[in-house]
């Protein structure tokens, strides 16, 4: 019956950890829950760590001291990553994906839960340096992304709008210069958003010259906060300088051609 | 060593249920994966069942026969359901909440992704009989939710625009009249967006008099898809009488007083 009992006990403490991913538990939070021992929940953990190492499902972090605890992040190995992103750069070059003006129709992928929540941890995994505590986008494409960048983080998300709404008070409007249209674009952003100094990871789904990206980091330094980091799922390969200095993508699109129905996606090599 | 191996096992299939919900796994998988036998298997999902129970932190599902296999189900207790739901109706009843016209600002509550999450599955859990196929939503604000409600039911998520897109290729567009403005609107959706024959569940994150909810039953029923059901996140008492027949909410907004500042918001009963 005990070794019954610790099982349904590493079952219930897998379940807790992965559902607050980054979220760093003090060791006293699941002692209490489970009332045993921290040298037994100490166990608890290891095996934990060891069942999600075996099989490359993430990382058990444990922080010593006084305000330490126990966390999970969801890593998964360079190689993995690889491979996913490999097929889903495959499936995106699908001939039946181009749309006139050499777009793709990739919303089907972007919005299917799975993928979306493997590609927020993978953003996760190549920013964890820049230590976000809030993750920004402008609607609308770019939220699925983003939410999930923002539960790997386990941090907020905040959304740039088109244009004011009534149903977020007082906001920020900057305008921007489109990278692509050269066109004057405006983004408005909620005052209460963004608290000043707070640490902005800034994502989208597809980069070409950068306006959207720039405007992004223009609004969220126009409130006081700090952009930490810009990154992408796809970014064109040209125009090779884009508007922003700094940006990481995870997919480099080099071309569409209408004419070949040809589609050259392929993972950024990191 | 045999005993610290299937406690790992356990771990590892706790994550792989928990990280696909919905997902039907046949046996074989796992016995393949683990290089286990189906006895120890079903052992293993006993005891994965067996911790996720005593702590209700979901449902473990089996079902038997060729085509079946072993789901996680993220269940909670009503009772569970109501507390959370009650927290965040307190949450969001803050005075300071309060714009003007009487408006709720929600939107750092609604893209916090552990709530958003959390929300996603008391919605899946109130709408299982209905064995939706594709959930959809208008842009902007719902998507956090019918995204998390899409990955409660793995199932993709569908996104109407206010207006067609580039990137989006064909769509199908229509006018609706919103219930509270009686301002003709449009709505759009990309023809690729959903099969003939999908079963739709339709999610917002607010309805006053349900004209856009309207709009998205229509525009579903246009493309040749069916909808099973509507959801939102909040409904308001008034008008008691919605452009939609059928919905459901979990909250109820009965009053937004700006002059005296208060907000009358409280769990839907069920």
């Amino acid at each position: 019956m005990a070794r019954i009992k610790r099982m349904e006990r590493v079952v219930a403490l897998t379940k807790e950890l992965i559902d607050s991913p980054y979220e760093l538990f003090p060791f006293a939070f699941f002692c209490e829950k489970f009332t045993v021992a921290k040298s037994t929940l100490s166990e608890d953990v290891q095996a934990v760590r060891n069942g999600l190492a075996a099989y490359d499902l993430g990382v058990i972090e444990t922080v010593a001291g006084a305000s330490g605890g126990v966390r999970f992040i969801p890593y998964h190995t360079a190689d993995a990553d690889y491979k996913f992103l490999t097929k889903l750069a495959n499936k995106m070059s699908d001939p039946e994906r181009i749309l006139p003006g050499c777009m793709i129709y990739m919303n089907d992928l972007i919005f299917t839960p799975y993928i979306a929540m493997r590609l927020g941890e993978i953003i996760m995994q190549r920013s964890l340096d820049l230590k976000p505590n809030y993750i920004m986008t402008v609607e609308t494409k770019g939220i699925p992304l983003a939410l999930f960048v923002a539960r790997a983080f386990n941090v907020p998300m905040v959304m740039a709008r088109r244009e004011a709404r009534i149903t977020e008070g007082p906001a920020v409007s900057i305008n921007y210069v489109s990278g692509s249209t050269k066109q004057i674009q405006s983004m408005s952003l909620p005052k209460k958003a963004l608290p000043a100094g707070a640490r902005v990871l800034i994502i989208d789904d597809f980069m070409k010259a950068g306006g959207t990206a720039k405007g992004m980091q223009k609004i969220t330094t126009e409130v006081g906060a700090i952009v930490v980091g810009t990154g992408v799922l796809i970014a064109t390969k040209e125009p090779i300088k884009k508007m922003v200095d700094e940006y990481f993508s995870l997919l480099t699109l080099k071309d569409v051609d209408e004419e070949m129905c040809k589609i050259d996606i392929s993972p950024v090599l990191i």
